[in-house]
């Protein structure tokens, strides 16, 4: 039974702390998966996830049409390695998912040094790490290494071995819905694809995992969809195979590199003005922390399917270091040190006021529209005269009065008044309660 | 008869020195009476302003329905004091009318020297100034003294006697028009509920009586109403009873706080951007002055009822420093030396130029749009090639020419070419002397 | 045979330096004429400039109506001088054609010094040159010299001798359509009354005239018209004779002072934002040297006609220095030295660009607007995880199809991306290519 609504469960019964370090198990337990855009290593993740909440799981067969593109093949793997000249296993995809380039062919072979080097990836300005990539829509085969061995590599005839498949199967994603009280929609997608790179983006999974079990036993307005898909394909997919229920998703968030020491990042919506750009904006400077607004570009996360004209849809993105300007993106340094349980728990708590503004975030008419209504007789002004907190409560319950007219949100009421969006609930809860005030529905979308 | 227009009124009569002199002798009339939010001294003011101009004053009886307010009791008092325990009458009305917490109960009775505490009030950081309190709304009695008497209060039985009356009465106000040319209406409300405060408000009341003293022999556009009424509940009663009329209401100011020697401040209507905001920021700007623009809060004086949502009319609030930005405010300190001659003065003509640009404030067509029309063949060239102010004279001509297109007030003209309204208006006078422009019927409210 | 575009002439075949010489030679041939409003000046201008351009040249007759005017008398002048009182010429037309108010009526007769004072114009900042006075709709005769030969001028019988005609005679302008591949026009203006004057505005005429050379072989979206006309006069007789069709008008440029040593002027258009304002705001942007943007003013070139509120054509003004702002301005020294071929080439390269941009800034519909297309099997990847142009042309591309939607320019998705014009437009003509855009029709003027 679901009878407490978000705002008084985040008053009464989270426990940051704790989320934190179960997040962390979780990214623990996916660490050594790997996995690709299809193939057995999203099965395996999703099957974990659905210990903490019955995700359904979707599979999407090869050669299907999505859009413009075209579900490619799955692609597996079991074991690669490289031995050099003397026998010995130097590369081992046992050691590191990420020593094979993703969706690499198959292949068995012995290859002078020269020729393995046209198929070796390394960093140099990190000669320790070892680069993440991929190969998905070009067929190729590699293999990605730390610049230090690639440098210690003698000449001689060396054998290399990629015991993976590329065939006909399918693309998996999950997904979840948690039933609000509206078929209204907020969107949470999070990409499910990465093989060993903790923050990119086993900490978006996490989150939004442990978001659905903190919605779940919840009374919300909005219904939260999560969506768990590989990024680019997987939510080309979903949107294909939904074109028709978008219209229900009023917001929208991208989740991912939620666990890294930086500040949060907010990327707007292609809209730029959405509810929930305003809504994150807002819940960010109430922090009172360091952070960044970015605009809409058409790079990045998911955000960019479902900002495509065609759709358009208000889906922001939440990070906290964006992709690419942290050093340790697409390396094998974005490890399990590299997130840590109390930004995951921050990036967790934040994500909950965000939904905390957006569930309260309500337009209303005044009833008693024409001058003030007599506070004082409906016992309003009982705290006037008395502190500080007092008289800013009047002031609120003066500005709820004077700017609901149908045309103003909370959000916007507190914007004009500077005063907090939680004095302003606060003040319209006081309102409703004496039938001064009435919802407007609203018209979505700007 | 009225003949002539405010402005030509405005270039030959007034003497700024000599009205200061006489609307703080009114002041000086009014400040011993009693006033409150009913009752005879509200009643004995509009009398006393009934000297100056042939207002028309109101009654409306306790316990008449007001939107969602009743009309209260009627509050008269006779006299009060108190006497300590050697006989000594300590505290008396007849001294300061601020003495009794506005309001106050009848009471007889003798307490002791705590019992009286729970009923005195005092400012501790002005040890020396009575306070102004009231009670209207809840059943109380009191006294306001300076803080350095109450410290002297040696203990013992203290004998407490007010002699008010608390019954079915009516609260009264006092309404004036000046008929213009059209029903289209400009308000000036002042509040007349304060007993002796000399800035807050009867610095707004004297400013207000001459403003239609100067308005009443000539001929305007506009129709000008006064309303001086009790603040709160006297606006929300006019409202309520001349609710059919306000869409007549074109611009409006609410006069309080003038007469001290602070700089002119501002406070918008609720629309933020009205005409008469655009106007009075205009004549403001002009002064070349210091002086501060404040955005609508509802919060203040009756521009809280009329900037209601209901009915959004557009009137704003003029003041010299806002009501609790002096440490005079609401005591005993607001006295006949805190206003002064020459900022009432000052006050008043500030008012005047805000009403000479909002009667010259039109819309016109240029009559003749395609390509220039020859100035010079109508004798409107004629000082060009002469001095810098005939160039800018010219240069005003070509102005207002370009952008009569019935979009563009003649204020408007003057902040889009960066010249005085005064250059803009003169320059329409010339043009429409020649058939050059036409006027245009404005649309109102935005 | 038209066969290239603007862009692919522009680079290829500019040679700057000999059309800035080119030019320069053309005002050198102009300059000894005496032009006015009327008359034969304009007539042997616009008959050289046939020699570069086959304008058509039109005749408007004396008394004519055009819009609030009428055509006047044409002048002609032969010949004039001053004898002082020994009997030498001291002032003589021939020698420079400022030395005679424009417009001056004829004139035969012995004057004191005083009387010929009256008559004559100096200017004493700068003595050692020649005004240049006109005197077109009133009638009056004059002379003009320096303030040095004035002050060397004794007491004596002056003879003072204008062999001028004032007559009925017609106004004469030129005009030339380049064809484009639609009828929306590109509206070139440039004056053409002044005398010996080469800045102002030979430099304008000569810049208009290689212009059409230029644009008369190559194949273009817009047909451009230009316009050799009389100030103020002549553009408002054209706007007479052509006021059907001035709705084909789309973009519009004044051409004037374009070949003195400051930086590019641009006077917007009297609607502030147009698509050519945004567009010669991009191109100074884009060339990173200082410019100056100025607001619309209705006072200074033909643009006040143009920008009249019955017309209100988008059509802005380019200069170097604005008029009035060089002291050279309308005096002897603004002669052959002050213009110089350099800067007459950076003002047509800079023409060019402007036009350059307005041919290739469309507006178009992603014709695969649900998420992303596949650009790699396109072959649109191609140059990715290469070079850092390469990854600017991908995020450029992604841009491009991101906000063609209808409602975005190619101009506005530059503005959006901060990419430039160039990267954004060579990104649209990939896609182009590849089917995944078509040309949105636009609506014009805002």
């Amino acid at each position: 039974m679901k009878d407490r609504s978000l705002a008084e469960w985040n008053q009464s019964t989270v426990d940051p702390g704790k989320s934190g370090k179960e997040m962390h198990e979780l990214i623990r337990k996916l660490y050594p998966i790997c996995r690709s855009i299809t193939g057995d290593g999203v099965r395996q993740t999703l099957k974990i996830l659905q210990e903490y909440v019955p995700l359904s799981i979707h599979e999407v067969p090869t050669g299907a049409r999505v859009f413009d593109w075209t579900i490619p093949m799955e692609w597996n793997i079991r074991s690669a390695y490289v031995r050099d000249p003397r026998g010995r296993k130097i590369i081992d995809f046992q050691k590191s998912n990420l020593h094979v380039l993703n969706y690499s062919v198959p292949v068995q072979s012995k290859v002078t040094l020269e020729e393995l080097k046209a198929h070796l990836y390394t960093i140099p300005e990190h000669p320790d790490w070892i680069p993440y990539r991929t190969s998905y829509y070009k067929e190729n085969w590699g293999f990605c290494i730390s610049h230090n061995q690639l440098l210690g590599l003698t000449d001689g005839e060396y054998e290399v071995f990629i015991d993976s498949s590329l065939k006909n199967g399918s693309l998996t994603y999950g997904e979840y819905l948690v039933k609000g009280q509206t078929d209204d929609e907020i969107l949470i997608s999070t990409h499910v694809c990465h093989p060993s790179l903790a923050n990119d983006n086993l900490a978006g999974i996490a989150i939004a995992t442990f978001l659905t079990r903190y919605l779940r036993p919840l009374s919300t307005r909005y219904s939260y969809r999560f969506l768990f898909t590989p990024g680019g394909i997987g939510s080309i997919t979903w949107l294909s195979q939904n074109e028709q229920q978008t219209s229900r998703i009023k917001h929208g968030l991208v989740l991912a590199c939620l666990g890294d020491s930086g500040n949060i990042t907010y990327k707007k919506t292609r809209l730029g003005d959405a509810e929930v750009d305003r809504v994150v904006m807002r819940a960010l400077q109430e922090t009172g922390d360091p952070h960044s607004i970015l605009d809409f570009t058409p790079y990045g996360y998911d955000e960019r399917q479902f900002g495509s004209p065609g759709f358009n849809l208000p889906v922001g993105c939440l990070m906290r270091t964006p992709h690419g300007e942290f050093e340790e993106y697409h390396t094998s340094a974005d490890n399990l040190d590299f997130v840590k349980p109390e930004h995951l728990s921050h990036s967790f708590s934040f994500c909950r006021r965000v939904f905390e503004i957006l569930e309260q975030n309500r337009t209303y008419w005044n009833t008693n529209p024409k001058c003030e209504p007599q506070l004082g007789r409906r016992g309003l002004y009982s705290a006037i005269g008395g502190n500080a907190d007092g008289r800013l409560h009047e002031l609120a319950l003066l500005w709820v009065l004077n700017l609901s007219d149908g045309a103003h949100s909370l959000l916007d009421i507190a914007s004009q008044s500077a005063l907090s969006f939680e004095k302003i609930e606060k003040a319209a809860e006081a309102l409703r309660k004496q039938g001064l005030l009435r919802e407007q529905l609203r018209s979505f979308h700007g």
